[in-house]
């Protein structure tokens, strides 16, 4: 056909994109990640990356794992490869109260949780359900990357709370919901990641956990529990989720991708009746149901393995990356102030006055190291004296390398800025609005910023 | 602790649900669909039932894929049950377009692929991309009845363009497009399922296909082509898809769960590069990334096993099931009408005059048979007088026998509406509002709208 397509109206569409004019308002709002352009880069081998997410899944039993699948598919093959229910398999909603019990939640019925794909998922359902354009949704400040862009797709307006080592500041959440109520504005739910938190590595203390879901309760406002490493404490088991303080003000998200492994996408909302009816309606919109296959090879390892061995295991060897982090920072970069992690996957790095983590990120690539700025973790364009490192992936060595490398590429930078002043840019340096190659056209490999 | 949760606003909230004055606009257009409480009872052994969408599975090669699983893990187990990259896994989607091949489309490029939750989730994101509240999608009269959903959970207004033996009328369809703008509404895109309709039966004839694309082309409307049955043709391979046609103005969305298996949740969007590059981003918000064991899964299949093969087995299967039921329909309901399917699920029958297939649906219960009412496939209350009838899962003896028992309840019907009129409803059957028992708490089971 030779005719070209006609745009909706004379001004809409483009020659790059005849259906700009058709997208919806909130698609305007879908933006790729600022650490995105890192795909390509992060995955060369010669990159130390300290930047990304992804779980190290060295010690998971793959012989067992592999023998079990094929064990399933054979004797369950029916089954695990039909749909099933939107609201996912009966009997994986029941291992997951068990996984909850050791977060204090303890007695939650089965009835109350509903299997996502992967708790991104369960977050994007939360959202659909609660936020209109322009409400507000309160989040630590910083917060997780992928939430805030979530929040963004929702049109939603994210005011961030202040944190300090011991997590979110109930005083300061307190002062934030009255002051936006006072204003008129429509707070729809506090965002929290109170253990392990992501990117800032602290702790919610448990005296704050119970008064802070007082707060939420008293000015009616949700709080929305985000708990992917709450296994993954380096001295002692989790202490109590805030779900187990006030289960009817919560909806906790759990995930399988760090105290197992991602590669099923499986995670789950656990949320009050009335919430949990209208996220199973939002699940079969969106997907029918869950994977049967995943649901049941998770169940599965739950059931016949030792999983809570398995992530005592994880634990040793996180705290023994967190600690050759610690130490590197200790002796490369005593400049800089770092949070000191009790477990996951993070430590919340603070520059040295002048500092631009943004701008310095593509001299950062070209010294073969890798992080994420500070500004990821915010709504509001802060955080550029802030860079979020993570220990998870590299081994020890690898670790202490690249602070070794960001070491010197700060060094060089604070040469610079007390030459020239905050702000200066070599000439010779790409600039921050495009620090990197084009990603190249081959698949670009996980994401750096996956949780 | 014991405060009660305070409400957002004096009039908002409930006892049954505090939350109730939070939600999104849109969370109130999510609904639970009609066939939805069905769930319990078509499961119940007694019952054959001719409502559900579920692929039979039977024939699939289960050991292989048990044997494959396991060296899939064993193998490749640290790629597998890792994190992927929001689009899919490249070599996955090189292998979907090989299989959209089969449908014309023909050198189709792997990075205008996205890989997705099941083909549902891929609609999910496009209505989510282009629907604003109050916009008009326009769809087959009638519809699928989950992407009837997904349109509504995004407030778009959906006008059902009429079809015949031959699939979608273009005359219709430029007539509808041309008054909708005449009156200045928003046409966002055709929604359209060529092959082997779902409810409908019937397939788009091939010059019809050139007529459509070009319609759409010239009025600026996107299409969005579903093919989750495309190669299940009892008697030959599929007509070209409409994106061969015209690959700049089709997202075209593709599935394993038919011609495969659901199990893994694997389907696909086939889009132009800008709709594909917001695609992506809608994935990265909504998962982070498809589950890589299952992409790895589907992939390997296809690589490794005579896939087509199977296909054309499932094809005649599904043929014996369907010539079962057209039979069984020419002997015991002569009264009805119904199309005659080339291939796919379904026949969709038309009730005699005076009959609503919605008041008498649990009359059929009690009757041991279960089919949708045709007002799931319709936004506006249309359908009583059709019911979709499902051959795809009972054997051709049950489908025989459920068919028999359909006909004494539309024989039972029939006599009371000539005896008292039509609207009658006896007095010892359950109301229409509320056609069956409740739902038990037990896993209710796939669901019966599953596509």
């Amino acid at each position: 056909m030779s005719e070209t397509i006609r745009r909706p109206g004379d001004t809409e569409g483009n020659r790059l994109d005849p259906w700009f004019g058709s997208y919806a308002a909130r698609a305007r709002n879908l933006r790729a990640s600022e650490i995105r352009a890192l795909f390509s880069v992060v995955s060369r081998p010669e990159v130390v990356s300290l930047a990304g997410g992804m779980p190290n899944l060295k010690d998971l039993p793959i012989a067992e794992l592999a023998e079990s699948a094929k064990q399933l598919i054979l004797h369950h093959g029916a089954v695990a490869m039909q749909y099933g229910s939107g609201q996912g398999w009966e009997v994986l909603r029941e291992r997951i109260t068990e996984v909850m019990a050791y977060d204090g939640i303890v007695g939650a019925d089965p009835d109350d949780v509903v299997v996502t794909t992967g708790s991104q998922q369960a977050l994007d359902y939360v959202a659909e359900l609660f936020i209109d354009p322009g409400d507000v949704v309160l989040a630590e400040s910083p917060s997780y990357v992928g939430a805030l862009g979530v929040f963004r797709a929702r049109q939603a307006d994210v005011v961030h709370v202040d944190m300090d080592q011991d997590g979110l500041i109930p005083e300061a959440l307190e002062a934030t919901i009255r002051g936006l109520k006072s204003r008129g504005r429509r707070v729809k739910f506090l965002y929290t990641i109170p253990n392990f938190h992501n990117p800032a590595g602290v702790t919610l203390s448990e005296s704050r956990r119970a008064l802070i879901t007082r707060i939420c309760l008293r000015e009616g406002v949700l709080i929305v529990e985000d708990n992917p490493y709450g296994l993954l404490g380096f001295h002692s088991d989790p202490l109590p989720a805030l779900a187990s303080y006030c289960p009817e003000g919560v909806v906790y998200l759990g995930s399988f991708s760090k105290m197992f492994a991602p590669g099923f996408r499986i995670g789950w909302a656990y949320a009050p009746h009335a919430i949990r009816d209208k996220l199973v309606l939002a699940s079969e919109s969106a997907i029918l149901s869950p994977s049967m296959v995943g649901q049941m090879a998770i169940a599965q390892y739950l059931s016949e393995y030792d999983w809570y061995g398995q992530v005592k295991q994880f634990r040793g060897m996180y705290q023994e990356r967190c600690e050759a982090m610690l130490d590197a920072l200790g002796e490369y970069m005593p400049d800089c102030r770092w949070t000191i992690p009790d477990g996951g996957f993070y430590t919340w790095v603070t520059l040295p006055e002048g500092l631009d983590a943004k701008s310095m990120l593509p001299r950062a690539v070209r010294g073969q190291v890798a992080y994420v700025s500070g500004t990821a973790f915010y709504y509001d364009g802060r955080g550029t004296d802030h860079m979020r490192l993570s220990f998870c992936y590299p081994t020890p060595e690898e670790i202490r390398e690249g602070v070794r490398r960001l070491a010197s590429v700060v060094n060089a930078e604070k040469e610079l800025v007390e030459m020239f002043g905050a702000g200066f840019v070599p000439a010779d340096a790409p600039s921050a609005s495009s620090p990197l190659p084009p990603t190249p056209p081959e698949d670009p490999g996980p994401a750096p910023d996956a949780r």
